[in-house]
């Protein structure tokens, strides 16, 4: 990761002003890529950051399936969508609160808070395998605290409206609710990459500052799309935690479809950041 | 493109803090204004960047639609509009698509995701003519691939629930409709401009740091107003992707005003910025 | 103006590092306040960029009040405010317009589009009295003839429904609406001076970067809490603009309010700004 | 405070270029904390910024309580929500004029606006004892005096609707009440931690810049979840001046959950930031 930083830099001096919205990619490619990261980093496993990051990541799951699923149980539970924050206001906040979790945590534990978008950037060998699998568990440690939480303020009316599990609607086939995980989960990690692309980084002004908003965004559109095809998952963590508090068959029965879903949706939008946007496998290396 | 990175560079020494809101502009022109693109640029047809742009146009375009169209299905399909995002929801959609689209892309291909802000640019000579041509096939391609995907999750509601085409509602003329394209365009455009000015870029801090923002936005203002109206085109690869996918006479009817609206919306902005605002033919060049 | 720059560049050098969120002002004084702008500046009459700041604000009001008055004339003429954006849709309008438009034309007349806005600054010195009325006419001028293309798009529905033009509702007392608008555009008003102080924008990094979005917020968060009163003016060209397009009684009769009370709320931010938080009437000059 | 201006300079020579989001924290500690701020300051008392910060802190509460206990009173007194700004158009309130608030007076007091968040700071000693009962009193005394001018917009709809005041609603346990409380003002808090940690501030270019925005947000994120419970508190201030000025049994009943519940959620979102984030306890002193 050192390295990573005096790469930045060289191309910081060389592009002393941004690349400006309107105008094409220059096409001299003048800084280094960061070098991949390992697949096992034996001194991470010794390092108190490791552990911050992880129980980061654990406690960010946590807060976000406890004010998502709290707001969809709010909506359920009202006797008119009128009276509550509606539909809209599910949207909201499922991409507010990555928002606001990516400010938050990016600078800990790089701000994943989803298994599909550490599986992404692992791929894109942005993590180590031990981290990301570290990652994952401790996103679903949080997801099942927080969706018990949740149920904690009503066990009944938590069971009635559904628990803010993920299931395929009726009028959709699995293969549209499989779909709409896997096109959903392309646009947030698709997001993810252009935030995190070094070379982004250097040049264009608002990459790096704006970073959290969009990737929050993509997050709350999504919702306002498939939230009538499956209640919109694009993150295992979530599903799998809502489904485990649950505990009832339709939300196991669909459980497949948001993991396979959002890993294709993310490996696809890995391949296509590497391969189109930064043609990195046809570069020599550094 | 390399000329105006050097031009850039010496407002920004010029003027090492930027212009506060609040007041007038400074009258002194102490930077150069970056070249014209050539008409037409052969060397860019030999370079992996144009066809990386193009593809990127393509994919955002591709992903603005399915995400919007699937928007817009969704409220349709709702039994009650409160059960749904509602019409709000779906301006929402148009420009948060925008904006995180801006964001993604704009590095790559400048960002466009709409003919008429290629028209634009390409009026004010920030793009080649081989180049906008090629952007604009691009986007259709996108736009009709994006509205088939959402026909695909199920072709009787599309078809019964008028597929997310414009066309001029009941209450409205036809001259309504076009006035609503010209001037919801105008907004547009002239943001978009506003946020690719380079004198602004190398004074103003906001302005290159929220570029995307203030984009998405003004498509989500122009959908609130004119939603009404003719659901709001603004986009002529919006228009023609799902009327394409439609394929009902209403659609087609109407087809034309989604295209000379916009262009005519778009001629005007690059007008009144090229002309009021930078009074760039007066000027001697360079 | 000239000698503004300089200031806030002696600032930068001595704040390299920026004010952070949550620890309170310092209190040295090491950069100089702009000098106040003269009352009359019979040199800007000679410039373009003078014209050049009226046309913009002509522009800006102008599509401030097609957008937001069309907004609000869908959500009247829709059969339930649930098929259509809806109050807070009205709302984002107002206040999602004056974001975009100060993003565009900040850095060309300083962004006022409110002739309360305008006045605010002139009490503080930031532009001249023969700037001031300039752009309160343009301002004016522009409103007018954004309410009148609105009406062009069915002047029967726009008698109908109101012409969103601004009165104290029933319900309330005259008091009672002047009373929302000033304080409505205190917090206005307030905000645009946060966003202007030199000093902030040499140490706070968000003040100068963020700058549009929160004084759009700040007309978005009056139109969410004074619709349901006055209908929210809080900028006498848009409450003069509609009225006279709609051109009946209890616009007029209500007019005084949506001129008293912006004035009286901009002067009071304008003494608030300059007497509490930057008390310059009691320090020696430069 | 000097102190922490040095601090914040050295980091950022040797981190030009910031954290990218994506990537995990690095492990080098190499600048130095800001010295904890002294319980009692006296020499703080002398000086008029003192003061000033806590005028700023009364005038931000008084327009914080205005705008927003005034949006509830107009969705209240609507005869049908859809015709209202409805359940999210109160989050939006609350949560953006938090946004504002902060964004305006963050450089002149810290921009606390709220007793919780004070506490929370004060534990982890970003500012003096006196300072912060200073701030209290000052948001209490302006909350009340914002409910106050509310409830001079008409008396009996403002009791009758409930004068905006925080209960514990039914089909909720006082324990429910306490809860929601204590989780949804350690998101609060903690993403006001993110925003002000000096190491963050220094790395990773979006926490500065951004920061009134996600804090604004987790105030809008926790009102979309915890409205139906409690009508969500989270700040002290704004529960016991809408309490004084409704002045009725339900308020005064349960007012300790609103104390009770925030100040706890700030100390752990203190003791969390402090010791799991930042692991300060365990290093020496500077």
């Amino acid at each position: 990761m050192e390295g990573k930083e005096e790469d930045v830099k060289v191309g910081a001096n060389k592009f002393p002003e941004r690349q400006p919205i309107g105008t094409a990619a220059q096409t001299d490619k003048d800084y280094r890529e960061p070098p991949p990261a390992p697949l096992f980093d034996p001194s991470e496993l010794q390092s108190w950051s490791f552990y911050r990051a992880g129980i980061a990541e654990f406690m960010a799951t946590f807060l976000f399936l406890y004010i998502t699923i709290l707001t969809v149980m709010g909506v359920q539970r009202s006797s008119s969508k009128c009276a509550s924050v509606g539909i809209q206001g599910i949207a909201w906040a499922f991409g507010g609160m990555i928002f606001a979790l990516v400010y938050c945590t990016a600078g800990i534990s790089g701000g994943h808070i989803n298994p599909a978008v550490t599986f992404g950037l692992f791929l894109a060998r942005k993590l180590s395998l031990t981290r990301a699998i570290f990652y994952m568990v401790m996103q679903c440690l949080g997801a099942i605290c927080g969706a018990g939480v949740v149920k904690g303020f009503g066990k009944t009316p938590y069971e009635v409206h559904g628990g803010g599990a993920n299931v395929v609607n009726h009028g959709y086939t699995k293969g549209d609710g499989l779909g709409a995980e896997i096109v959903g989960t392309f646009v947030l990690v698709y997001t993810v990459f252009s935030a995190t692309d070094a070379k982004r980084n250097a040049r264009d002004s608002h990459v790096p500052i704006l970073a959290p908003l969009p990737i929050g965004f993509a997050v709350f559109l999504v919702h306002l799309a498939t939230i009538p095809i499956t209640g919109t998952g694009i993150n295992p963590a979530r599903s799998l935690g809502a489904a485990i508090i649950f505990n009832k068959d339709p939300a196991w029965d669909d459980m497949w479809i948001f993991w396979v879903g959002p890993f294709i949706g993310a490996a696809l939008a890995a391949v296509y950041h590497q391969i189109i946007i930064r043609a990195i496998p046809f570069k020599s290396s550094a």
